[in-house]
């Protein structure tokens, strides 16, 4: 099935700009046929693309602005320069102004969510919206968050991304209730943090929309033990890109040895379909786009580095959170949460 | 060359308990022929291992205790039952009283870290020990500390742990001037924790044994581009952990890859060897071992769910460590810097 979205993309964003966008967007268009496209940036660079895929061209239409953010500028310096006319800032405006259901940017993280905040806000009760990463592992995907938004986080603020995760679990997976776990240092009760400590009597006190499994550690962020993992952006980004790194590591690894002798060469020619199958498990592109979560919109962030395939599988994770109604869903939680929260206060 | 030096085992620590610790030394022994075994537990349970190495029990003396560490009990709760009594104790006191080079334990780490604390103390200035870990990367291993002895560290926290892991990669890689990096969620300047930014500017004033490289992230920790990677304890016990899931994660895809087909089956069966390379590369018992840096005396950590062959990696690392006078070296590098530290303060 598939409902006819309106999906806002900056055509500049990402170290391969507008070819990777619009080839991504076709890509896309083939799994979405309903869907329809709105391309901020340079028309310049913009038509020719396009004119490559008669289908996209009929489906989108082309925003011109000249100005677009470098993958190097400042978040600050960035809002100085592109506010209001970047092909970032347009993209997202656009969300804003209802015209389109989701933006996706391959653009600079830290200006995609400085403007991303001033543009969109963030839901009532919410002060800071998290980035949210799919995780493979070895059994279905989880929910990892926060993986960069924010440096530290206090034990509200650590329920808001349990409650904001669980949303995107339950439009993502469709499972009603999913299974959170907060990262920690030790399964047992007495480590890790006060605010952790304090983010798991909340939960365990509170009726949040969603089964409460415990800490969990490092090394089950792999093993799909529960639905959303939840921590403060600092660990969370430290965790993510180690897992990237390390799983790149393995990849050399694997090489090394298959290329050791004409033995080896000519049996992992013969497995050569396991190999595939490997490669297309442990592509980084299968499983591309950061949910930035907890603001009036939806903005997806693709890693800048992608290509056409990657990118195309960052706007169909935006396809899925906004045919679902996330935006909706999260902030009903949020605010049943916080009510909640107060209730509970007034009662102490 | 092997230099006869006198190790002290805690027997009875680890999941799998003397079988595991005696044969581990037997292994080791073969290493390093002029060792010599103190082996602390229950003489019950020594006696009939020991027994199944005629060479090892040339070199080993067996201190009878009944008392050993659990590997669920709290600290509090092993200090309370174990202070000057446990094979854990014991094993670490004969470190401290000059009879043994360096303690090894698969034991309890809370435990042996607090009572290791209290037995050795810290050396002169350092407030907190840190645990360092062995990385391996796809150049040369690495050193990543601190790996979860405290949750937090300031600025000069930060680069204690940058001149301990400095001083270990001294005596590890032979390494007059290593290189340092601080771990961190960007590599641009204006990122990250205030304590991380201000670590990273003390390095830069003060005149230090290292050289120091720049913040890293997390996926440059499996790259090798350092000898050394800075962190507090809960954000490299995350990284630490998630490493090694997502390393165990990445093999299961490979044998679930590898026997897809009767044709991949053939096909791995011709590379085994390739196959068995890249297994021995990713065995966790090849790097086994987290040294506790910062106290007056080597104590080391094995896993605990190791076997002989990964405690007797640890055993080896002990063997370095105290053969390469680590402790000597810390404790003078650590003295020079807070000298500085205080001259700078006079100075502004």
């Amino acid at each position: 099935m598939s409902a006819p979205l309106r999906i806002s993309l900056d055509a500049m964003g990402g170290d391969a700009g507008p070819a990777m966008v619009i080839g991504g967007a076709n890509r896309s268009l083939t799994r979405h046929p309903l869907s329809q496209y709105m391309l901020f940036g340079d028309e310049k660079a913009l038509v020719p693309e396009l004119n490559k895929y008669p289908d996209l061209a009929k489906k989108s239409q082309i925003i011109h602005t000249d100005i677009s953010v470098e993958m190097g500028e400042k978040p600050s310096q960035a809002l100085r320069r592109g506010k209001r006319k970047s092909s970032m800032w347009m993209a997202i405006d656009a969300v804003k102004k209802g015209q389109a259901d989701v933006c996706i940017s391959a653009g600079n993280t830290g200006a995609l969510m400085a403007m991303a905040k001033i543009c969109l806000r963030t839901v009532a009760n919410v002060d800071r919206p998290a980035i949210a990463a799919l995780w493979p592992t070895v059994r279905r995907d989880s929910i990892v968050l926060d993986v960069g938004a924010n440096v530290g986080a206090n034990a509200e603020q650590l329920v808001d991304y349990a409650v904001m995760g669980s949303a995107m679990a339950t439009a993502l997976f469709s499972k009603e209730r999913p299974r959170i776990g907060l990262l920690n240092v030790g399964v047992e009760e007495i480590k890790g943090l006060d605010d952790i400590k304090n983010a798991a009597h909340l939960i365990k006190t509170l009726d949040l929309p969603f089964d409460y499994h415990g800490f969990v550690e490092g090394d089950d962020l792999g093993q799909g033990l529960v639905d959303v993992i939840v921590t403060e952006g600092f660990s969370g980004n430290i965790a993510l890109k180690t897992a990237e790194g390390t799983a790149r590591q393995v990849g050399t690894y694997i090489k090394d040895a298959m290329t050791r002798t004409w033995i080896t060469k000519i049996g992992s020619l013969i497995a050569a379909g396991g190999f595939q199958a490997l490669k297309r498990k442990m592509d980084p592109r299968g499983m591309n786009g950061g949910v930035f979560l907890g603001l009036n919109g939806l903005v997806i962030k693709s890693h800048g580095g992608t290509d056409a395939k990657g990118f195309a599988s960052a706007i169909d994770l935006g396809y899925d959170m906004a045919s679902n109604k996330l935006v909706e869903r999260l902030s009903q939680d949020i605010e049943k949460f916080h009510r909640s929260l107060s209730n509970e206060d007034q009662e102490q």
